[in-house]
């Protein structure tokens, strides 16, 4: 075998088994928020540390690195085949940027996290901000250390981005937030002007269990969700993990925030679900670092997609309500018309994980603001309470009035998530420029939904995004599938056509 | 820190983080086993394979191999404490046998019995024995391949014995199982011939899912199973597994078998659990090899005392079979004696895990007995199926028809665990010898069965057996508690006892 042959043999083998050990990691977790018994928690954070410090060992090791580097050598790189530049070129990218991290940065890192998360979740539930500070400043330092590692050109925060949405700068955001705030903001003061917005009602009759459970039976089976391939359990916080090609798990929660809620997280889920099922797991990209995806705002474009753009459609209203009547046994005389309006009333709210379709951006739009002004030094975590609040009332006409409601609402930042939040906010543009692009592709989407008919629609997501994996930054790929890369005016056009005949504007 | 101090660390280490790793396998097998997708089924035998292969390259290393060494010896050794004696010691018999197993073998051994199994499991569906004879054939020259690399003293047989029973001799079962066998068919002789044995007639009232499951429910009470440390989940066959010192689970299944199969298997496998629990977990030994059990059938001992001697005993159904037939809505009107009848009826079977109290044994000696003759080589592959029906008709009065329902039962061999069967007769009058010290050391026993106070039960074992994991043999523990080792008399005048009793003898 020939040097190159053997790191070709080599790179394939570790990268296969790296693969397997991120999935016996993500059955620990799913396990722990699913059937774990109590007692176990400390165990099982002992097993998760131990296997992923193996993981990292075996990312980071020289024979690896060194296999790599032959590979990516001018003289060699251009004598592979298209497969195996691709996977070369990002395997060193990978490696090189995990080298650049010490173990012992990370190991202070999760210890610095766990202290935090705890003395965060003690500061939400009884409402003292100081008693998190002190570990807040400690992160925050520590991100600035991470940046000093790690460091790539422009602003500070690009570092951190990078680690949840490769390629993406800080300066696009800017740019695309800001136009997002002014219309949002622009566009929800119209709605709060309107007559209907003042005499709308919530939905407030709640379905039994077993029938959320059927109901996310069908849902399953509508989407396509393979059940020799997936599962659906119940967690506290809904969520989706990957254990392999054929083992992609999803959870919901059937007694929170209203008698929707499992319904919106099992098709949200569901939407990540199909997305993980869809990537390269076949032909030459399987078990490479290229059978993944390329960005977490790609990955929840797929979820939001599905839960907004399909699932609070009316459309796709036209064909479920009876369904949906006929299972739960509820709202059986609503009227589509009023149905419509009652699941997309617009309400400006104080939690994140609560907000409607419309202000959920403007919730992550304040706290990439705050973000960026606290890791350039900006801002400063004594003024962050008050800051958020000015924010709240800036954005969306309220102020909390609580720091539990306010600051200490969300768990990112005790876990040292910084760069992890305007993810949310891309996925929810992303969707908005793929709703019509697939509109732009099916002229007859509109049947398709009101016929239950939602394969294509699938299939498309598979041909466009899918199929790439990590081949290309996400941002390409949308710009592919789409024409054009992150782009908020296609998402404010979305909403203006949306609730403009929404609320008779 | 001295070369001793620093090789004392370095194991204490090793040990926690090789019961770790044994605990993520335990869960990647439950999974397998409970909850996992059908099409996931090749990468979980991947992941299995990496993780072992891990924690076995981890087991046998060189480094961990020297400070092992270095404490065994004799300048070192009496120099330890006594805690770190018994463990030094333990390592090393451990280490030492794990490196003279090549991984080249064990990965020949594993790539054979997956084959194996597939070839068995489709032999007996169709009735096919030949399919799975040269497989057999393959396997047994593994284990000769085997004996030669792991050789104890005396006969072959021993080495492979000692993997599931360390310390224990084919001589001495030959003995015990000898006796057994005799006493055993002669009782059962005795009972065949009576009018009760003529006229008894089978549990057939079947009991709902629901109901069986409260049944379940309150027997983990009843039993003390910490809620916050188990796990009750359905699996086709039974099982328990231990993730951590706080998270035992077992299995039952309630669609098997007859309206008692989910009851005993969830008795059965509680006892297991018990055990685990029970275990070293705390103090000096904990997460040390110390803190483990010694053998299957020390292991077997404990589910078979709580399901053959408390749970169909008489006095614990004076307790029980009010609040069962509360529970079950079912054998409302069967007296407590009729009920002890019915539940304790002696029926010659072919199945071994479908077999009564009295004729188990039976079916466990005819596969030592075979299990013998094999690696011996007195007996060959192609006669092997003729002498399993012939040793039927002798022991059991009974010859299969078919090799599905005879000499292709069980999966055992096909997973090449010779030397495993006779663990399942051990536990068996191990538990009987447990039984008859408790009743001698608690005057009151049956009074607490009779209340359903099960907890000075409990205590005993806990201070007899669990507390001392692998301090010593299994014989020498039982010894300790019951004033000899294996001793096949007690358990045959506790069968004489019983079903003399039953029978009217």
């Amino acid at each position: 075998m020939t040097q190159t042959e053997d790191a070709l043999h080599y790179i394939q083998h570790e990268q296969h088994e790296l693969s397997l050990l991120g999935g016996i990691g993500a059955l620990l977790g799913w396990d722990q928020m699913t059937y774990m018994p109590t007692q176990a928690i400390t165990e099982r954070a002992d097993q998760m540390a131990l296997l992923s410090r193996h993981a990292h060992e075996r990312l980071i090791n020289d024979t690896f690195y060194h296999h790599i580097h032959h590979l990516n050598q001018p003289t060699i790189l251009p004598t592979l085949t298209d497969t195996d530049q691709y996977i070369a070129t990002r395997l060193k990218q990978d490696v090189d940027k995990a080298r650049k991290i010490p173990p012992s940065f990370t190991e202070k890192l999760s210890k610095t996290t766990a202290l935090a998360y705890q003395a965060w979740d003690h500061a939400r539930t009884h409402n003292t901000y100081q008693e998190f500070a002190p570990h807040l400043q400690k992160i925050l330092d520590l991100e600035h250390e991470y940046c000093d590692l790690a460091r790539l050109p422009g602003p500070l925060y690009n570092t951190l981005l990078d680690d949840y949405e490769e390629g993406m700068t800080t300066q696009t955001l800017t740019n695309e937030f800001h136009t997002l705030r002014t219309q949002l903001t622009t566009l929800l003061n119209a709605i709060t002007n309107t007559d209907r917005y003042h005499t709308q009602q919530p939905l407030t009759d709640t379905i039994t269990l077993t029938h959320q459970q059927a109901l996310s039976t069908q849902l399953l089976t509508l989407l396509t969700m393979p059940s020799d391939q997936t599962r659906l359990d119940v967690s506290t916080h809904p969520f989706t993990t990957t254990l392999g090609d054929h083992d992609v798990r999803i959870t919901t929660n059937y007694e929170r925030d209203g008698p929707l809620f499992a319904f919106y997280s099992t098709i949200h889920e569901t939407g990540h679900a199909l997305y993980e099922l869809g990537l390269p797991h076949q032909g030459p990209y399987k078990d490479t670092v290229i059978d993944d995806a390329p960005s977490l705002g790609l990955h929840e474009s797929q979820s939001r997609f599905w839960e907004n753009m399909i699932a609070r459609n009316q459309h796709f209203w036209t064909y479920f309500l009876p369904i949906f009547q006929h299972t739960t046994h509820h709202y059986t005389t609503t009227t589509l018309d009023q149905w419509y309006h009652d699941i997309n009333q617009v309400h400006p709210s104080l939690i994140r994980i609560e907000a409607d379709e419309l202000t959920y951006c403007l919730h992550v739009i304040l706290r990439f603001e705050l973000e960026l002004a606290l890791i350039d030094e900006k801002l400063t975590v004594q003024e962050l309470p008050d800051a958020w609040n000015q924010k709240m009332h800036d954005l969306l006409g309220i102020t909390p009035t609580t720091d539990t409601d306010g600051v200490l609402q969300d768990m990112h930042w005790s876990g040292g998530d910084f760069g992890y939040f305007p993810t949310y906010a891309i996925g929810s543009i992303y969707a908005a420029q793929l709703y019509t692009a697939i509109q732009h592709d099916h002229p007859d989407l509109q049947t398709n939904l009101i016929t239950g008919h939602l394969t294509p629609i699938l299939t498309w997501l598979r041909h466009h995004i899918h199929q790439y994996g990590r081949l290309y930054n996400a941002d390409d790929i949308i710009k592919r599938a789409c024409g054009k890369g992150l782009d908020s005016h296609t998402y404010v056009n979305y909403l203006k056509n949306k609730y403009y005949d929404l609320y008779d504007i």
